[in-house]
């Protein structure tokens, strides 16, 4: 028996473990039973909460990442399938939440945590509701490197876009003269064909809104190997870079809706920022 | 904030409430924060568990079903998108769960519940794990109305089978020499065609194996209005009762196989007993 938390930003879900000495033996056979929407508590990924030393004590990381502080926080962050994953731009905001709410690090505070995919900055910038279940987070998620042009298709409908480098590849279309409205209407669900020479590794598909007067997009996500998804915290980034390029600027603040609520990725010369909610939904015990 | 408890039978999910003096109000877009699997805790339903007298005290109730005893407990079924249901035969196994977990029916012993269906009469056969996590439960489920034979089309399948009224509408389709392992084939989850003056008020279609020598089927279900689900109570009720009719019987015990697990329904000659597991996955406090 455990005690969890769990969390989503922008209905991207989340079993948290507060886990700080890495006592849990967190098989992949337990990461699928604790992801289980239906056997389980359920959530699209599962994320320990442990100092980057506890984990690389307790043999589940070999050594730490480049560039990774061994006292700090690290995010352990598991897929639903068990398999590990470098980065999540939404789960970070609940990892940073549930830190805030135990009252590991404090409002308005800029720490450092460790990821697979290196050391990244992070701030809770508030915290309420009564049960401190709401928090506004923000993320630095390093440099967006653009690929250039390619197109795709998604089910009948063929689009253009900018590929982005997150890490993980997307392919980020702004539509032009598209509505919120029509946007609803497209069948991003259905399955992406895409250029393997461009996309070698497979991509992530963002159709978007052209920016609007507000600096604000409206954008749907197709995930490799998962299908239409809810929110996509990379995805959000890229179609913010996506988004500014169309609208012939490099830098900018846009803010992007996607399906399961609304992010502020702000991309400067150097890097770029994402902003969003997190929402703490239940908390408890769970059986292993 | 309140208390939840999530349990599953044969992972048909529930979130269970226990408000014994019913002080949650418990509307209809709680419930489905409450069942929602991404911005909530989520399940297939939600169970209030109080007493038919504090039900209708609230309002909740405007009176007492037929049959029901007042001071007995009543299971407050909600299903997921915040409509009433009657009954549920899977979730009525969590309810008595949860109830025996917290010392308020014992094992073995035989008691009465209120739902909207009416008095049902169910026992708690076994109460086992650390924390109490697993039961055995069985609930008396009436007497399966035989309709007659009628015919279904799901995907490019054709189908022959009985229609059984247990309440609600369904259609269990016995398919010759058919194997489990076939069974995993069949296009289940895609759309159900049937004979609408047969069945006004649409059906549930079972496809299952035929009665094997160890007194078992497999079986697949597809729920009016929802697509295949994992587990449904009535349905397996209904499987056995076709099953049993297929091997020109009229009464006897079968182990129904369905993807959540397995159940056992017994049936006899003016009614009908589903036994099966239930788990509990966790509790804790939710935000309302």
């Amino acid at each position: 028996m455990i005690e969890f938390i769990k969390a989503h930003g922008t209905e991207n879900d989340f079993v948290v473990l507060m886990d700080e000495a890495t006592q849990v033996n967190l098989t992949e056979e337990r990461v699928r039973h604790l992801a289980d929407r239906r056997a389980g508590i359920g959530g699209d990924g599962v994320i320990r909460i442990a100092t980057g030393d506890a984990l690389v004590s307790a043999g589940v990381l070999a050594e730490l990442p480049a560039g990774v502080h061994g006292e700090e926080w690290f995010m352990d962050y598991r897929n639903a399938d068990g398999s590990q994953a470098e980065m999540c731009g939404n789960g970070v905001r609940a990892f940073a939440h549930v830190l805030c709410r135990q009252g590991k690090v404090m409002v308005g505070e800029k720490f450092g945590i460790g990821t697979r995919a290196g050391r990244k900055l992070v701030e809770v910038h508030e915290l309420s509701g009564e049960n401190q279940e709401h928090a506004i987070v923000s993320v630095e998620m390093g440099a967006p490197e653009v690929l250039g042009v390619s197109t795709a298709q998604v089910g009948d409908m063929k689009v253009a876009g900018l590929g982005v480098d997150m890490g993980n590849p997307h392919l980020a279309a702004v539509v032009p003269n598209l509505t919120a409205q029509e946007l609803q209407e497209l069948p991003i669900d259905q399955q992406v064909q895409f250029d393997p020479e461009f996309f070698p590794a497979g991509v992530n598909l963002e159709v978007l809104t052209p920016l609007d007067d507000a600096g604000a997009v409206h954008m749907r996500v197709h995930e490799r190997g998962v299908g239409e998804t809810r929110s996509c915290g990379t995805g959000t980034v890229a179609a913010a870079v996506s988004a500014l390029a169309d609208a012939e600027l490099a830098t900018g603040t846009v803010t992007v809706h996607v399906p399961g609520g609304a992010v502020q990725v702000e991309v400067s010369e150097d890097g770029s920022i994402l902003r969003g909610p997190s929402a703490i939904v239940a908390w408890g015990q769970t059986v292993l």
